[in-house]
C-alpha cells in the first residue's frame, strides 16, 4: 500500500493514501491507537485553545482520543456528538451535515443531558480533519441548538480549504 | 432524572439510572467526556492486564478513551474494531455479534490493516461494561480470525453475570 509521511507536533507517521474519490487521493490520519501522535497534536493544540473555554465538543469516532488527551491537559470537560442514534437517548439534538462529497447524509445526535452541559458555555469544537468544513458548521449549529456559545474552531489537519474559518496546526494534501 | 452512586478506582459519579427493558433497570456508565473518570479506571484495571500483554482490543465508542489511557499508560499500540463500515476499509474482519437483549443485529467491522496488527500478537480484549458478554464474545473471534492470541478479557464494569470469563474491578447493579 502505498503511504504518506504526515507529521504534527514533530511525530511522522507513514500513512495510507486512500482515494475517496476516483483520482483524488488523500493520507488517512488515524489517531485512534496511536497514543504517541494523538499526544502530541494535543500538545500542538493546547495553544489554540482560548483561555476562556469552558469545555470542549467534537464527534465520534476518531477525533474522541485527541480531544479526551486534551481535555484532560487542560482540565476541561468534553461533550462528543454521536454519529448514531443510542437506545438511552432523550429528546437529543438530531443536526444534518451536509456531506455532498460522501453523497452520504451524515447526522449528528446529541442526548440532552449532554447538550445541557453546553448550556451558557464557552465551547471549543475540536476534530482532527477538517476538510469541506460541513461537519465543523454541524457541530456549531449543534452548540448553538444547545444554548451554548463558540470560542473557537480547531482542527489537527486541514485538508483543502474548508468553508468556514478553523484554526490547524499542520495540513493534509489532496493528491 | 433519578441517578445512582457508581465508584471506580476511588472516584464516584451518580449516574442516570436509563430503562432498557420495561422493568430492568440499570445505571449509565459515561466515560466518554470524563477524563478524571476514566483515568481512575484505567489505574484500576492496569493491573489486571497480563505482564505478556503486546496489544490492546477494545471496541466503537465509550471503551475508546478508557483503552487510549491504558494504552498511553503501558506504552501499548491498540486497535479499536467499528460498530459501522467505514467508505476506506479494505477487506475487513466482519464479526456479527448476538445481541438477543437489544434484539438488534450489531456487527463490529476492522479494516484488513489494523487486523495485521493483531496477527501473532498477545492481545488483551478491553470493555468498559461487560454485562451478556455477547460483544466480548465477537471480539474474541474477531482477534482469532486476524490470528491473534488473546490472553486477557477484562473490563471495568461487570453488569449481571456474563457468558464468559471476565476481569473487573466494580460491579453495577441491575435494578
Amino acid at each position: 500500500m502505498e503511504t504518506y509521511p504526515i507529521t504534527i507536533g514533530g511525530v511522522t507517521r507513514h500513512v495510507p493514501l486512500i482515494e475517496p474519490l476516483p483520482g483524488r487521493r488523500i493520507p488517512l490520519v488515524e489517531f485512534l491507537g496511536d497514543p504517541e501522535l494523538v499526544r502530541a497534536a494535543a500538545e500542538a493544540l493546547k495553544p489554540l485553545v482560548p483561555k476562556e473555554t469552558e469545555v470542549l465538543f467534537t464527534t465520534e469516532t476518531s477525533p474522541i482520543p485527541l480531544t479526551h488527551v486534551l481535555a484532560e491537559e487542560m482540565g476541561l470537560p468534553y461533550v462528543v456528538a454521536r454519529r448514531r442514534r443510542r437506545p438511552y437517548m432523550e429528546d437529543p439534538i438530531i443536526q444534518e451535515v451536509e456531506t455532498l462529497t460522501l453523497g452520504v447524509g451524515e447526522v449528528l445526535w446529541l442526548d440532552r443531558r449532554f447538550a445541557e452541559k453546553l448550556l451558557n458555555q464557552k465551547v471549543a469544537l475540536i476534530s482532527d480533519v477538517v476538510s469541506s468544513g460541513e461537519t465543523m458548521k454541524a457541530m456549531e449549529k449543534v452548540v448553538l441548538r444547545a444554548g451554548g456559545h463558540v470560542v473557537a474552531r480547531i482542527a489537527a489537519f486541514r485538508q483543502g480549504t474548508p468553508g468556514l474559518e478553523v484554526l490547524t496546526v499542520a495540513e493534509l494534501p489532496v493528491l
